[in-house]
């Protein structure tokens, strides 16, 4: 899923998402909408789908990760969580009803219950206690979702457990009660190596529902999504493919290039010439390299509309792998880099 | 025309200035790509059209403009001007041969040749000087350009004088013994009172060729182009609706929006509900405010892609008026603000 934290994918227009990319699902984040325009605003405007033209999908976190990012001074109590707006300091509350509530003005179709996501290395203890307060926040946000519950978009639980087996499994089973349409694994991509992030991926997808989508919040690298999806993953999210890009950093088939090395200033190929995005259909390395150099804009949103591109395939590729019954084989062949 | 001062509009995609907004022809600054990414690595790569990914036609500036606007330390000679660049201080000479060179790596269509252009105000004799000088450059560098003339692109002098009449008089009587197929009046918009570039303009267009392109550079505001053709000019180039895109400055058939202001916080209107480009038909003022604030780069590409749509706009009515025989009635209704 391309990310659009402030309803809008960074440098790139709804109309690119659908034409170039055909990206069938975006993100939003709630705790940044809330804050600015102010999620009210954007109900009054036709929620975030008229807001920012986007006619497809839109998946809302719960704003939890920001309030634990970005914020020094928050304060968790059994009710909610206390935060201060990072932009003039504001003092705000979420709770679980109040994210439905927010996540409901914004108009997502998938919505996120609000979770504690605590850093790592975390110790067992502080880790149990958490994952026993986000359970029964999940059951108070899924209570008051019943309330409003059209049939028209899902709530997700979100499984935490910090890098322990044992409290992501209890944290599991004790979500998979609550019968939602989808679950999110979170807490991870906080510190810890890539490798234990893909182990604890490996012992919560076998505890949830296989007919519904099973999410992986804040991964990964391209070589990492065949990965997450032979663990059983539908879905995932990242501001690594978009980010990198405004950064210099695109990615090819054949791996990563930074576009800034002064070997790129006279090359003339393409980014990656096996791609069908409009970047490199169009535009040379020499021209993207003198582009960021140059710090103009037109630089991000060509490298986005790559990246993104890229990401995208990949999940083309694997779906079609899928389908064809060929999944064992395509793993083994990104495994060895072809 | 769109100015591409580094080988991009700001923000915008090429297939976009095709698709959205049909320009025929943009600009690039030679001072600028002659600096970075260096001509001629731009004419490795195919010239501007290859490089930037460009069909259509494109118009280079002299460098002349740059040199005196961003250099304290420039040195006239009659050889031509040394210089320091203003991204590394290193030294530079450009000279009217020279200056044609670097276009012709650039590949451009339609060239400039080097001008001086001075403060505003000058003397009449520090004007003189400098325009005397600047049509003994304009001599030298039609007779470069005649040796490599293919036919296919044009080379236009520009008519300076600051702003006395007798001084544009002399140089536009000079520069037109030059029999060159385009002609450009220099040495507007540098701080001058607007009436006083138009009674400038007033006095030399009609020494300029009437079946050839006469073309002002630096103007204008949107009321001011039917002034501009009025007096018989055919080309026009300006930051301004661009800059002012992304200085959050709207332009509309109703006049100018500042689309910070509070106001517009829950407007659900598009910026001009008479506008068909691609923001007024899919995103309201709100969407476009909160974007602004959050500083959001696609803001800038659909301020722009906005503005640059009024100017062409504009130029599309200019022509249509013309063509039936109507512009007299139009201009009224222009001054009349209709």
């Amino acid at each position: 899923m391309p990310v659009g934290t402030q309803a809008t994918v960074k440098g790139i227009l709804p109309r690119d998402l659908i034409g170039d990319l055909d990206a069938k699902i975006i993100l939003g984040n709630t705790y940044h909408l809330y804050l600015r325009p102010v999620h009210e605003t954007v109900r009054r405007q036709g929620g975030l789908h008229g807001f920012m033209a986007w006619p497809r999908a839109i998946l809302t976190d719960s704003g939890g990760f920001q309030v634990f990012s970005l914020n020094s001074l928050r304060k968790i109590t059994e009710e909610g969580v206390l935060f201060h707006s990072h932009l003039n300091g504001d003092p705000h509350m979420f709770t679980p009803e109040s994210t439905i509530d927010v996540q409901m003005a914004l108009g997502s179709d998938v919505m996120m219950v609000l979770d504690e996501c605590i850093p790592h290395p975390a110790t067992h203890e502080e880790a149990r206690v958490s994952t026993d307060r986000t359970v029964r926040w999940a059951r108070r946000a899924m209570d008051h979702f019943a309330h409003h519950d059209d049939g028209n978009r899902a709530v997700f639980p979100i499984v935490q457990g910090s890098m322990y087996g044992d409290l992501r499994r209890s944290c599991a089973e004790e979500l998979v009660k609550l019968d939602a349409r989808g679950y999110a694994i979170g807490g991870l991509s906080v510190g810890e190596p890539r490798p234990l992030s893909l182990e604890m991926t490996e012992i919560t997808t076998p505890l949830l529902p296989a007919d519904r989508p099973r999410y992986v919040m804040g991964v990964g690298m391209p070589e990492e999504l065949p990965e997450y999806v032979a663990r059983g993953v539908d879905m995932m999210e990242c501001v690594l493919p978009s980010r990198n890009a405004r950064n210099g950093c695109l990615f090819t088939r054949a791996g990563k290039i930074s576009i800034k090395q002064n070997q790129y200033k006279d090359d003339a190929r393409a980014v990656d010439e096996t791609c069908g995005c409009y970047t490199c259909q169009n535009f040379s390395r020499s021209y993207l390299r003198h582009l960021f150099q140059a710090g103009e804009m037109t630089f991000s949103t060509l490298a986005t509309l790559h990246n993104l591109r890229r990401y995208l395939d990949i999940m083309r590729e694997i779906r079609q792998a899928i389908l064809i019954g060929k999944y064992p084989e395509y793993l083994r062949a990104c495994r060895a880099g072809q």
